[in-house]
């Protein structure tokens, strides 16, 4: 049983936060969401985050690493913008995510370097300083409970629905409150963080250990998703915890509160996480696979993301066909230990193979009709040790191909 | 300029060898060919082979592998099914490969580790070995030069033509023919060898350098191609060299002669790879990427397949996009060093991107004509060192997706 209830709400639901979305015209159509402004009121707030792995970064992700180095955990603002990301432009890119951040520091009357600058869209494409710095008083002064539902929106590109989750805890006899919005459907793929999300809570967590702990989630999260296997040049995430529920403040790991607060942490990402894949591009289906009797949890994850990343295992469920010769081969694929001779797999429950060969007397027909669902479970046995994991992915349509042949924002 | 000439010819083309087809009734279609027999009638002949790197090995290439170790770089036949895989099937699927080696064995007077035994088509399911012995004493009878050109003809799964060249070289004053055949439009992803592929050559090259030479040609060439990153469990490339052109015998890596040899069999190989990818499944476009300014060769390749394998990449050039933000993606999805600031695109041999960022004054009307072909060039200069690589990949469409949502043989 989770230690939290799920709530309506937004990022300024926690104490301490208010935020908003407008329409800059990045985006071109017309009236379209494309900037969120989120603020942080407590000074003495914590802040962790992680970014994409991807070695291309996009000039914004370059830039919020440089701030989270020199802000030693303490971040007051997030702006984003979707439409455009800010990526593969240069030297000229960098300055245009520098100024922006800028701009909202002497706004809101913070450092630069407390100001988290993301941008999410199109590559290759100057992004239009102007219009971002034109927006900026207006989000200032729309900053409030009405507009902040509206942020998981101003994030949205190829998105088909807006991602967001708030759940409340008690930790230390107090309610705490945690939010969080992410964006994402397609170049999805576990490196760190992959894609955009936000967190924000007024648990009272000190930086070093809240980015600890949010390593950790992120890890049994958003690290075990993947649509389509190619890891955007944008992805970042970040949490911001204003403290203001005021239970004790937590700030070593062996502490007895950090146990909630890490548990509803996970349980939120993993929300947003599986919004995002649910989501995926063209996706119809959920599929949630899980590796059991690997060497390590590791390898687990790994042969777990081999089945979820291929082209033949994702076809094959977008056919809703129980090709389970296609997981065998991606298991094979992965380069982890597996014992041929002793893997065993189930399909929504059914056991199909076992001993490396189909099950006798096996009958396809209540296997397929799991298939037709929206959600299919897949499990699998490499009968080598005790390693457990579980990922999540989605099929690959028609839609997939559609959306992307076409896509330029 | 090649030192060779394309011939018309087949596996039995290169003197000491015969080869034949048959249909067993493996493939549902009725009287379609999915059975073939390749005789060595040289004792002395050499052999070399790769095999998948997938560690759930198909039981044919499991035997294989035992066979390579027991005939010291001597093999005699080739048997080989389309239709069925013979892969996830067991213990029993084992068994299967073996009697069918067995039998080729007593039928052509030659030791069971002689016998190379090959299977591609369907996972899981038990490959019916009376349907192949039955057929063993046809093949035997029709074992002729008439025959062999229909041997790729057997191999073919998704197929939708049969891939093979032959040609010829001078090495020591004598005419040498190499022949080639190979399948594979689905599952291909370079990891050691991948697909099936079968050469003939009445070279005289002493084993252990033919295995040396093959394992490095294979490198230029099967080893540099994609289609949709996944990995066969039954990739297996043999190579049997008759030394029947009678040329002084090659067993050292120094010997001058054995230069022609290896550069004549590094473009059959390339040959026959880039005609597995011109049949990628659903495929539409060829993709030829280039990437040069790596930190080294390997590295090089690592980038190039990182953008080959890229379903966003793939399916930009389906839809005819000259969307090379995502070629940016992809280097940075690869791991390996490249200057964020220095990275340069040519598509089509027209400069699209110069220091990070888009030309100054980009068209990208005639960079689109280009994409609209059916030939894709992409250049990548990644800024850090001197490292260069090919690869060939081809694009990702609806045509993909529909073989590999239905197909099951």
């Amino acid at each position: 049983m989770p230690n939290w209830n799920a709530i309506e709400g937004s990022l300024a639901t926690p104490k301490g936060f208010r935020a908003a979305a407008a329409a800059a015209g990045i985006k071109k159509a017309p009236g379209a969401l494309d900037l969120a402004l989120v603020v942080c009121d407590e000074p003495r707030a914590s802040a962790a985050g992680v970014f994409t792995t991807n070695r291309a970064a996009a000039a914004p992700v370059l830039l919020c690493r440089q701030n989270m180095k020199k802000n030693r955990g303490r971040a007051r603002a997030i702006i984003a913008n979707s439409g455009n990301a800010n990526a593969c432009t240069g030297r000229a890119g960098f300055a245009v995510a520098e100024q922006t951040g800028k701009a909202v520091a002497r706004l809101l009357g913070v450092q630069p370097h407390e100001v988290i600058v993301s941008s999410t869209g199109v590559i290759g494409t100057p992004l239009n300083l102007g219009l971002i710095l034109k927006q900026l008083p207006t989000l200032k002064e729309i900053l409030s409970a009405e507009s902040a539902p509206e942020v998981p929106r101003a994030l949205m590109t190829t998105d088909s629905f807006p991602k967001s989750a708030v759940l409340q805890s008690k930790i230390g006899g107090r309610t705490v409150t945690l939010a969080g919005v992410a964006k994402g459907a397609g170049m999805i793929h576990p490196n760190m963080a992959t894609m955009l999300s936000y967190i924000t809570t007024d648990a009272a967590v000190a930086p070093a250990l809240l980015q600890k702990t949010l390593r950790a989630a992120v890890d049994a999260s958003f690290n075990r998703i993947t649509v389509d296997g190619d890891t955007s040049t944008s992805d970042t995430l970040l949490l911001c915890a204003t403290g203001q529920a005021a239970h004790r403040r937590v700030s070593d790991a062996g502490d007895p509160l950090l146990k909630g607060f890490r548990a509803a942490l996970e349980d939120l990402l993993i929300d947003l996480a599986q919004q995002v894949v649910r989501d995926g591009e063209g996706a119809q289906k959920f599929v949630t696979i899980t590796i059991g009797g690997a060497a390590s949890a590791r390898a687990a994850r790994r042969i777990g993301l081999a089945i979820a990343n291929s082209p033949l295992v994702k076809t094959a469920i977008a056919g809703q066909d129980p090709n389970w010769g296609r997981i065998v081969m991606a298991v094979g694929k992965a380069g982890e230990k597996a014992d041929r001779d002793r893997l065993a797999i189930r399909i929504g429950g059914l056991e199909v193979a076992r001993d490396g060969q189909v099950v006798p007397g096996y009958d396809e027909a209540p296997v397929a009709r799991h298939m037709t669902g929206r959600d299919i479970e897949i499990e699998v046995d490499v009968g080598v040790g005790r390693g457990r994991a579980t990922v999540w992915t989605c099929d690959l349509t028609h839609g997939y191909i559609d959306i992307n042949a076409d896509y330029r924002s």
